[in-house]
């Protein structure tokens, strides 16, 4: 068979078998667009969804600056210390749309990528809205079936990938950092309800009693928001990148929560209220295709709109028109 | 024939002809949920349709408190006391929410209701968002028609209700109250962003400065956010329904906005644009129609749910056997 044929036994077995190789080739698969690779991609999850689902996600956003990559570096080798596998889904700073250089590109979390219990997949410049790749979902778990334990999810927070991103983790929390009293200047709209924790990097040196401070802020201001997990006070918290500082109390509020959420089923119907909306978003995306790509529909559409935009005709019968098309065959 | 069984054109006819009881009656039509009446009411909008778009259309917001009803009285008797016809296609207070008494139900814009110049549309609690019913375009329509060239859309702010009539008027503004420091505590989220002009109701009495304050702060406010209207600065000023004072200026406001946009062409192209996006979201509504109402993709799509939840299969093969099933026939 020809090396573009992928075997999905054994692409499959090589996973389960934690082959980096291989996961990342799986990788490269299942985000191919090609339609000769759809198949064996969707063949290759659903073989190896068993397998997946045993690991913390964890969504990480932040301004540009905020220090994400130290803090995803340091916060990750503590963890792979610790005996975690850990599968980082980062941004390319080179496709990301403001941030990083072409330096950056090449030493990015360049001690986390030479540990053997960490994995570093960074999103292609492709079909990506803030480094959420539109398989981001189908990589989380072929990184579960290959043991990652700890998956962390990164987004420069463009357009509305935040909101993508809370809707495929568990935990979210949010990278800050101190300022001239304007911390809260560059935080979008709407960020607030979608965090279980923030956390305020750069606590060293003559930052640190600052950073303490805007910890106790961001905490003030959460109680006035609603958390987006049920029975979990949305926490904050100083760390620093730089020090390794506050590391240990980041992932013990992360471990505290996995806990409490758990016992209290909220863990699991998350999960299942996430599969189920992406089952949803899915359908609404084919549907989408099936009748915009529609090739009666194309021709059709163009005039559709000039008719509608000119008042010529109204918009219900545009409407009608275009499905008796659409339903015409 | 049966009185069920409109004759479309005797309600064109009386439509034009400016005939109030017909206007109603059509209307009623319009939102009709029976399908031997849809063909009717599309057939009755395409042939009004040359006579639509002859009016400035004005969204209203605000806080329930901010005097919405009563400043639609003021402003209206005297836009129908400057010769001027006005359509108010109002938020039923039994209906809306939160808000409203019995008694105000039948006292509401008692004067305006009796004015010649004026018709009055309360929304039908069946169908709306904060007032917002689903056929409001269709209705903002129908009262070009019969010769309205004011149209006011008024929301309860409720949901997404604001974005919907942004979507449908040319201009957009919220009614707004002062208070002990604390008026934009209770601002959506958003809304600044939505408006050409914020009007400060209740300068009257005691409180002329402190609304007089409250505008000049929103202006401010307001130079920070983007404005909806390319080449529009929002404005914010106070008014008195109670006292009838300022009325002019919110008119004068409106007039002058008119005046630029359709001299810069943004009158027109937010039109269009509009039509284009009522255009699609019929699509979007039309096809989610199609593919839920399916018979058997209604026996399907609970199955496909649980197993996707449970983690049987993967989100992806799910959508595969609901297309199938869908594409099938």
């Amino acid at each position: 068979r020809s090396q573009l044929e992928p075997n999905v036994d054994e692409y499959c077995n090589k996973v389960l078998d934690r082959d980096r190789m291989f996961l990342s080739k799986a990788i490269t698969l299942i985000e191919s667009n090609a339609p000769r690779h759809e198949r064996s991609a969707g063949e290759l999850l659903q073989r190896l969804l068993p397998h997946t689902g045993n690991s913390i996600r964890i969504g990480i956003t932040g301004v540009p600056g905020a220090g994400k990559s130290t803090f995803i570096e340091a916060f990750g080798l503590m963890l792979c210390e610790l005996g975690h596998r850990v599968a980082v889904l980062a941004v390319d700073p080179s496709s990301a749309i403001r941030g990083g250089s072409i330096l950056g590109d090449k030493t990015r979390m360049e001690q986390l990528s030479k540990h053997p219990n960490a994995f570093i997949r960074p999103s292609p410049s492709e079909g990506t809205l803030g480094g959420v790749h539109r398989k981001t979902r189908e990589t989380i778990l072929v990184c579960e079936a290959a043991g990652y334990d700890v998956i962390l999810v990164e987004t420069v927070g463009v357009g509305q990938s935040e909101g993508i991103v809370r809707g495929m983790v568990d935990f979210f929390m949010m990278l800050a950092i101190t300022g001239a009293g304007d911390e809260l200047q560059g935080m979008k709209k709407g960020i607030m309800e979608l965090v279980d924790a923030i956390i305020v990097n750069k606590a060293d040196g003559d930052n640190v009693e600052l950073a303490k401070k805007t910890a106790r802020e961001f905490k003030q201001m959460l109680h006035f928001v609603q958390s987006p997990t049920n029975g979990w006070t949305p926490r904050a918290l100083p760390c620093s990148s730089l020090k390794g500082t506050g590391m240990e109390d980041v992932w013990e509020i992360i471990q505290q929560f996995a806990k409490e959420t758990k016992s209290s089923g909220v863990f699991e119907s998350r999960r299942k209220k996430q599969a189920k909306d992406w089952l949803y978003s899915l359908i609404d995306a084919r549907l989408q295709k099936l009748f915009f790509e529609h090739a009666e529909i194309k021709k059709l559409l163009p005039k559709m709109e000039h008719q509608v935009m000119s008042e010529e005709i109204t918009v219900k019968k545009a409407c009608d028109q275009l499905f008796t098309v659409f339903n015409g065959k």
